[in-house]
């Protein structure tokens, strides 16, 4: 399981304020902490950039890059943001992401194929709407695959999102349950390795005590783990679910085990 | 998944002594110690007992009895020990354990029939040793199973023990892993949503850092929660480990989610 780091955001007061002033310094500082604290992968969310989109993702990814090797997470739902960003790009970029929203599919998947660059796509419904359950996910996923056949990507670059659910929500529980049960059964119904990512931080999005959130990240991360899940994107300053993330690394390795190795390899899921 | 403190031991020096001397405070603000840390049932480890195991057993149930409520598990492997100790009993006991070794078959697993208690089984080939993987541990499981009805005893007094691994053994993550897809698979086996019980100490059994052990724990046991995992034996004082059960309940549960219930109920394993 590779960390993603979510931090750099444009939501970020200190990198929203850095992105209007053009100004490289608190990114780069960002990135350096991120890459610091264990990101092995950056995603860059410069949110919805009402105003020159194009130049202030240009300018995050080229003030990253100057400071770090790390792959990046090119994150808006703007689509000329995105491709601003993967022009600007020298060194390995993901699109995030595509959904089955018209508009999606029209303007963002085919930038997968343009630049050979690796794309996550969201188990939503056109509408944006999250599947009621996990037959309705699996479902999307299958829809989701047939678009990227369609478009002539290679299915190597999918990376399915199945969409965490925050358990403020009524039904969160149950969904983000469902979630581990897809994640066990996308590799058999699409018919290859596919893939996968999950935002560990939507889990907690809301009001609620900061211990009991971390704790509960603590706890859904293995589950994840186990169920298959390939790259968690999440807060990377959370160091000790980036410390659990390295566990389920060490304990799911088909190496023996040794306590100085912290860092595992990827695996597929154990249990599916 | 309830919590099962496996800290009342023989081998533990003050409660050795204390069995020893037949002096009950000792036993007694153990007991109180792991209740307070969030035990819901209480393992009497009696060990070997060399010399009057019945009269020690019956001491240590009878010591921990007079101040806790809790089940007690009946933990060892002299079957007069475990006699005594279910005869002194007044309130939940269970067995710990049987296995297809032929002098637990006829000694040990009757005293389920005959004191209407549950009872551990482990998935262990007669001989003691430990199946080479998860298709011999579900094997061995039917075999348990088989050996169960024959002795006339009701299937849902039957608590299946796969027997983590030290993850020390040059195989031990293969076999751990292999034993989530074991939990998984068991109640469809058997027929019939049968309890499981797991030791979480025996992962890191053996010399290694004392952080990055427990750091192992909370990593490893929300993928035993989310396999369906029923009873965690642990060392209740890793409280850290403790609050990491305690979040697997809660994102289990089937009820909304709120952060001030932080016990959760029992549930069905949800990816299998």
């Amino acid at each position: 399981m590779i960390v993603v780091a979510d931090n750099m955001q444009i939501t970020n007061r200190i990198i929203g304020k850095a992105v209007n002033e053009m100004n490289p310094g608190p990114i780069q500082e960002m990135a350096k902490k991120c890459e610091a604290a264990g990101a092995e992968m950056l995603d860059i969310n410069s949110g919805p950039l009402s105003r020159d989109p194009e130049k202030k993702m240009a300018f995050l990814v080229e003030s990253v890059q100057d400071v770090s090797d790390l792959p990046l997470l090119i994150d808006t739902a703007n689509p000329r943001a995105i491709e601003a960003g993967l022009r600007t790009n020298r060194k390995t970029a993901i699109i995030n992401g595509f959904s089955l929203e018209p508009a999606k599919l029209e303007s963002i998947l085919p930038l997968a194929k343009k630049f050979q660059a690796d794309i996550i796509g969201y188990l939503l419904y056109p509408d944006s709407h999250v599947p009621a359950d996990g037959a309705e996910r699996l479902s999307v996923a299958v829809e989701l695959y047939g678009e990227f056949q369609k478009a002539g990507i290679d299915p190597e670059r999918l990376i399915i999102d199945p969409v965490v659910a925050p358990i403020a929500w009524p039904d969160g529980n149950f969904q983000n349950m469902e979630i581990l049960s897809v994640l066990c059964q996308l590799p058999e119904l699409l018919g290859f390795p596919v893939k996968t990512i999950a935002g560990l931080s939507n889990l907690t999005t809301g009001q609620g005590p900061g211990e009991k959130k971390r704790l509960l990240e603590k706890a859904y991360l293995p589950m994840l783990a186990a169920s298959g899940l390939n790259m968690a994107l999440l807060n990377i300053f959370h160091h000790e679910t980036v410390s659990v993330a390295s566990a389920c690394n060490s304990l799911m390795s088909q190496k023996m085990f040794v306590y100085e190795e912290i860092r595992g390899e990827i695996n597929p899921a154990f249990f599916c």
